[in-house]
């Protein structure tokens, strides 16, 4: 393996190039920056960290589309962005010069659907909730549940692993796919949609692709699994005097409900008071006022079983003088309202001032030490800051973000981002943690990445990059 | 990518080349081919199909060894086997010409283990049963469980992604493993030993060395994931009047217990009659003959759990008539005894004369209809052989085994292994399925790859392969 760095930027395409990438979708689907109103939804990323531009947008309708798109891009040496809802975290999905952007979101078939199989073949531009839908309707569960899944499309889920809200039981998406089909960045295409549950015939294709932001392929459709769908579900709101009671409280839950247990979510007393401050309808479940509370959520296969667990669970966390007060949902609107508690923390914080964000993991057993001293760390950066760590406790990944002090200039607070991610992530390496633990690498975190890899890992990931797209026209300047 | 096969084998390494491997290691610990007794064990495989041959044999007791053993590799161009417990049913693990082979048993140390944080490492060299019996000795599962686990090595079942015996609830080895440490082709040490549930930065390399048949780098130790240990296990042997019956019964199972479903294994009447014959011991749980049966397990963290799954399954497998007979381990002894008959299938075949093995997978909903027509074509071949298909159905995996008619001249009937297993192979890719489900490619299947994969998908992991270990030092032969 060489010593390299990532490719430079490609020249960008003549207006003739331009012309016949276009021709391939035909005119109705590409849309070029004379059109700066019908680039507008693809080049701006929702939180408005990044405002992109490029020559061009192709939307095409197959992977035959997609192929000959990349084709071009490989004769022509053109940088591709490919893109699905637009909803990523990190700017993976957004070019900044002159890449031609793909969208997908036109490819949004369900192929195929398979209940006894218990599998269904989609295309990448099916939205998450779609492909839930999809699932509902052969009366099967597909489990990956994350914030954005109205908008946001499989494709994307599945070049940026995505994770959420039931990875505790179910895994992130890696672990919901069968098999794949992807354009390779010289045009050809890999069917790789197999729907076997054990294949060892050869490399580990399919989860090289998964996660590698667009950098190796454009994923078009894939094989998901899906399950039987549980035959009851329970969901408590629980809390707790002090975090090492909830961490405590979490090595119960797993002991007494390993497999049933498919979400146990921490919110720290900052992040309620900011949800029943700044979203309607939000009430708190629990009488009194605690520093930590846990979401908790167990679902069955038996009927009642699962309401069965989590009073077994919560009986003996107040035995144990782990849980303080619990509250168990007694319908499914309420169900919904004490998820609407854990929903609405990442969106309230924009009504506090200034967030800064942060997507870390450590092992789970050690969170709570990881949360006081990164506490510690960001108060000793701006004693009156108002950390909010919150997030998915059971996988050992908690957004650590932090908001403004009251009364703060927001610009002078998010003009000090890396002094305080820098705090942070530097506690998450001690801990062997990760710095992404599921929004990815992108655009944000490209030059943090060889500050916290190895550089044998940071090489080894180059000479994949260079064997599978030697000309590097897949998303240049992302992840590597 | 190009267009090119695997690398040529590389010459013989000299007499000082030799001299400076066994330097590494120590002279107690390098067994050249002056000492043929020494070798053997390292050189046969049990099933006496391979015989392999190699100038020397290098058993190193640290990382830091296998590292100085690649570097010199790399450097003079020396050929490299590696091996864990000699357990593969491929030739994986076997040098044929004058490779240098390298075991990894001495590396037996469980570094750490972590109750709390569900993980433990463990070095490359530990069997797979004092893996299972170091979490144990925490109170926690390793879930991993296969035939030969006295004697396999966690780094061997790694490099293959072994499956086994409970895989339906707890996924193939790829599933256990949360990070690897690797020694790649060049003697560079990856440290990619992260205990994290989640972790979205960069390629997945982890899952890349897995299953790549030490092709790739070679693993050296790993961190686990291990589970809280169920609180209740239930065994069940089922008997069937027809296959459809069975099929249905799986998809009952999955319907009332996934989740908690560990395993659905397959046996024929004949498989069953060949362990009563040849088996000590062994003995018929049901009072009637049935064409088909299973045995089914349920695990639960609920006290009685499991019992009460399983009898209400049975229950309800009776009342729809798809359960014609089935008997509930009463005991531990009983659920052993249980298992018992499932586990000496493989080996009984041997007192049957020639077994003409296969070890395939399909879309499980699809298993009765390619039973049926495999079981025609094999009979097509020849009217008196005896399929003896048995082993995952949950995992859509069969162990299509053929044995030879009674009377038969036994090299005469295995003369005929590559028209059986082409005949079988044909059927399983009209179903997508896969031509290796558990055991890998090695050098069995090595010249059927090409055949069953798309160029594309060769031309793939050639190019991964070049890219990650450029001098084909690492098992050439195998798999590529």
């Amino acid at each position: 393996m060489a010593y390299e760095t990532a490719a430079p930027m490609l020249p960008a395409p003549s207006g003739d190039t331009l012309a016949k990438f276009a021709a391939i979708v035909g005119e109705k689907y590409a849309v070029s920056d004379a059109d700066a109103q019908g680039q507008e939804p693809f080049l701006t990323e929702w939180r408005r960290l990044y405002k992109g531009r490029t020559p061009l947008i192709l939307r095409p309708g197959s992977t035959e589309e997609v192929s000959r798109i990349l084709a071009l891009a490989h004769e022509t040496g053109t940088a591709i962005v490919p893109q699905g809802g637009n909803t990523g975290l990190t700017g993976a999905q957004i070019p900044f010069q002159h890449e031609v952007l793909v969208s997908l979101g036109r490819m949004n078939r369900i192929r195929s659907r398979d209940p006894r199989g218990n599998s269904m073949v989609v295309e990448a531009g099916v939205t998450l909730a779609a492909a839930q839908k999809a699932a509902e309707e052969i009366d099967r569960l597909f489990p990956l549940s994350i914030g954005s899944e109205g908008s946001c499309q499989i494709g994307g889920n599945l070049a940026t692993n995505a994770g959420g809200l039931q990875v505790l039981a179910y895994g992130n998406a890696r672990a919901q796919v069968l098999g794949l089909e992807v354009v390779l960045a010289d045009g050809r295409v890999w069917d790789g949609l197999r729907a076997l549950r054990k294949d060892n015939t050869g490399y580990d294709l399919r989860d090289l692709f998964i996660g590698s932001e667009g950098t190796l392929g454009i994923i078009t459709a894939a094989v998901l699994r899906v399950l039987p769908r549980p035959k009851s579900k329970a969901t408590a709101f629980v809390g707790f005097t002090a975090l090492e009671q909830a961490a405590r409280f979490f090595d119960l839950a797993l002991e007494m409900s390993a497999g049933e247990l498919t979400a146990f979510e921490l919110m720290p007393r900052i992040g309620m008071e900011f949800v029943l401050r700044h979203a309607p309808g939000s009430r708190d479940p629990l009488g009194t006022v605690f520093p930590w509370y846990a979401l908790i959520e167990v679902a069955s296969q038996r009927e009642d079983g699962a309401a069965e667990t989590a009073e077994a669970l919560l009986t003996r966390g107040v035995e144990t003088e782990l849980v303080a007060d619990a509250a168990l949902a007694a319908s499914l609107q309420q169900g919904r309202d004490f998820w609407h508690m854990r929903e609405a923390m990442s969106e309230v914080q924009l009504h506090e001032g200034g967030s800064i964000k942060s997507d870390v993991s450590v092992p789970v057993a050690d969170l709570p030490e990881f949360l006081r001293r990164a506490t510690d760390a960001v108060l000793a950066i701006m004693p009156d800051c108002r950390p909010v760590p919150f997030g998915h406790y059971g996988d050992g990944n908690i957004h650590f973000n932090v908001s403004q002090p009251v009364g703060m200039d927001k610009a002078a607070f998010l003009a000090r981002w890396d002094d305080f991610t820098g705090a942070i992530n530097a506690i998450v390496l001690e801990f062997g943690g990760s710095i992404s633990a599921e929004h990815g690498i992108g655009r944000m975190k490209r030059e943090l990445l060889p500050r916290v890899k190895s550089p044998v890992e940071m090489e080894m990931m180059r000479a994949i990059k260079r064997a599978i797209d030697p000309k590097g026209i897949l998303n240049p300047g992302k992840l590597l």
